[in-house]
């Protein structure tokens, strides 16, 4: 990684931000590359965890950064997974106005699809990614081996990500990971080179297509405005009174199941699409049902303050069939409190 | 300017971000052009003053807006002089990523430079404006009569930058500011315009040939080499044990009166021209000699830290006659104090 960071760079300094757990599996061969390649670089480490994704953290990067005197044209190295890489990002983007950065992504979630596209941010108490920009990393590094040591429920996160690239846009895709699910689960490095390749194609595709998100992004929000509002609903009822906050990944794999729901009510799609999709998430021990206690209003107040609302119109991008999408914009308040109550009834 | 916001809006919502003294002013007439135009509009009120433009006050106007339920097609509507344009910039920049906003500008200084050219930022404690975003405003607006009302020191601040705009690119704009220095500090609504159009149209060239600051764009730098690490040092100074701290404008006339003397010392300019500059600031009431006592070392370090300073090469945009900059990257530490002692003692 060190040449890419050392291309990046206009000055000789490096600020490798990652997170502790990475620190320990990777922060020492990080740096040695690092100045190797004649950077004379830090580790900045924060605590893992969406925990770290706020305003508050980024404060504190900025002025760790000050003191080490990273300049307009130093780099900053993400090493780590996607809140490394939207923390980090979201520094770079605003530090002096924006500096360049690369990411090293170490997770599966951010090998497929945070680290690419440059969308940055931190969160809001009330409101996941509410703070962020637009910064495009000069390199994205994605490293198999890595995944060996990533926890079964990061793996399981990213997967659904992969799903979801599947069906928006890859009908080849999807059969590849129906065969080859076993492999996959066992991380097989030969199994996740070919599926991550295939999904960073994916990606970069679309958004080289849209950068700034205004038409064929949107297709990448499929799941995600259910998702959004199911996982801001359990981080908010989570802790000491509640239940478990949710992983993105388990709240996406809902919210495809939901959002297909729609299609199917809507004539969009058959059913059987629907069903695929789902033995698909749960050979990948992805859930797909709702909480049938989940608060119908709650959600769409959360989905209407979510930055996909807009005017109080509800977007939503729905499957014509597996590796296709629509972007459709009038889907009412009914249909989405339908689909989700057949889907936890199912 | 409520059919400005109205255009620049994707949704039917409104945040009009000003500060306390303006509000007093000027509130309850935008917010009911805001309204007439269709768009429904609440005001945010921060206090005045460059201690608004931190990390803390933006993330308490994200809290407010997300609250006020504006999203990502709402407009951000900055009121005020370059402090709000600056914050409420940076917070339409990072809020869902970038939301449109508009700049209805009631400073000198605003109306001529921080309004115009898209950069946005918030302070960070040892360093200005180290934490912000580029976002073009979707219009700027400027009415003169708003400086009636204007304090004399802001008028001041502002006119530093209108003759630093005369140096760096306007010899015909030069001499009217010396032939119209009196109709303009009696605010002669006719020169004040005239003086701001002319004003705007160069900063917006500039800005417009090289929107990222690679390039063209430092020439806006002059005078602000030198008077940022001014600025800084009477900032950390002043308090209960120290001085007043300087504004922004009298800092960059000593800046452009140190940095006109390293120019004439290499041979670039003749002294004539460091004298035309001295006489016109010292008509508009600007400083032009540096604090005796300013430590030399000090200042050097603050340069280097600050974002113009990229891997320790000190970068100078120097006049080469009224209307004309080169820009320099050899000047040494040496010529700077020199230049410094020489502008201190004359």
């Amino acid at each position: 990684m060190g040449l890419e960071a050392k291309a990046a760079a206009r000055s000789p300094k490096a600020a490798l931000i990652t997170d502790a757990h990475v620190a320990a599996l990777y922060k020492d061969k990080a740096l040695a590359s690092l100045r190797e390649a004649g950077l004379a670089a830090e580790a900045i480490i924060v605590p893992p965890g969406e925990s770290s994704k706020t305003l508050a953290q980024a404060g504190e990067l900025f002025d760790t950064m000050l003191r080490a005197g990273i300049d307009r044209g130093s780099v900053v190295v993400a090493l780590g997974g996607g809140v490394v890489s939207d923390l980090a990002g979201f520094v770079a983007a605003t530090y002096m106005r924006g500096i360049p950065w690369i990411v090293v992504s170490t997770t599966l979630l951010g090998q497929v699809d945070a680290s690419v596209g440059g969308k940055t941010a931190v969160d809001h108490p009330q409101c996941k990614n509410l703070i962020g920009a637009f910064h495009q990393p000069s390199a994205v590094l994605a490293d198999v081996d890595t995944l060996a040591t990533l926890p079964e429920e990061e793996l399981r996160t990213g997967l659904a990500e992969v799903v979801k690239h599947a069906v928006i846009r890859d009908a080849d895709l999807f059969a590849l990971l129906e065969a080859q699910a076993a492999r996959l689960l066992a991380r097989d490095a030969e199994v996740l080179e070919d599926v991550v390749t295939r999904n960073v194609r994916i990606k970069a595709e679309v958004v080289m297509a849209d950068e700034r998100e205004s038409g064929l992004r949107r297709i990448l929000n499929y799941g995600h405005t259910i998702g959004h509002a199911i996982e801001s609903l359990a981080m908010a009822s989570s802790g000491p009174a509640g239940g478990l906050p949710m992983s993105h990944g388990c709240a996406v794999a809902i919210g495809m199941m939901v959002e297909a729901e729609i299609a199917v009510r809507r004539g969009l799609v058959g059913r059987a699409v629907a069903e695929r999709q789902r033995r698909l998430l749960e050979r990948f021990g992805l859930p797909v049902r709702p909480d049938p206690a989940l608060d119908l209003k709650q959600c769409l107040a959360v989905m209407r303050h979510d930055k996909k609302a807009e005017a109080g119109h509800m977007r939503f991008v729905l499957p014509e069939a597996i590796g296709s999408v629509r972007d459709v914009n009038d889907v009412s308040d009914g249909e989405i409190g339908e689909a989700l109550q057949a889907v936890a009834g199912a």
